[in-house]
């Protein structure tokens, strides 16, 4: 792979991992339906967002930053959700 | 802050973002339920995790290749339950 395609495949795993988010979220606003989410999993996926956010800020590193700032709210989203019903 | 604990944000971000989908797969295998999770969601968290491995592998950075090594079987695992148990 030449280093243009190695980076066009990180750009487009970032987008998948970032962007995969808003249809969970969504669907928990929607539904209130959080039964089948792991607390544990959602807590630590957010403290894990925001540890990579603080990283990509020390590093200045854009495509990490925007990722998790995108990431962030959609996660803590389903956590709230999680915590208030359940 | 100092490069050293740069880095070792990352690798706490690393673990955080990694083994929180341990409890999520177990929770899942145990009682079958994955009503509240989205299909769309999970299908391209998998998609983009095996991208970020083949992009680890690419650059040849371990923690890239065995972050997304341990993730992958745990969102494939959720990602399965959830074709299968709707």
């Amino acid at each position: 792979m030449t280093a243009d395609q190695i980076e066009l495949v990180g750009y487009i795993a970032a987008a998948c991992t970032t962007l995969c988010w808003l249809p969970q979220a969504v669907r928990t606003i929607r539904t209130k339906d959080t039964t089948a989410i792991s607390l544990v999993t959602q807590c630590f996926f957010a403290i894990g967002i925001t540890l990579w956010l603080i990283y990509g800020i020390a590093l200045q590193s854009w495509p990490v930053i925007i990722s998790n700032v995108v990431t962030l709210p959609l996660v803590l989203t389903v956590a709230f959700m999680k915590l208030r019903h359940g």
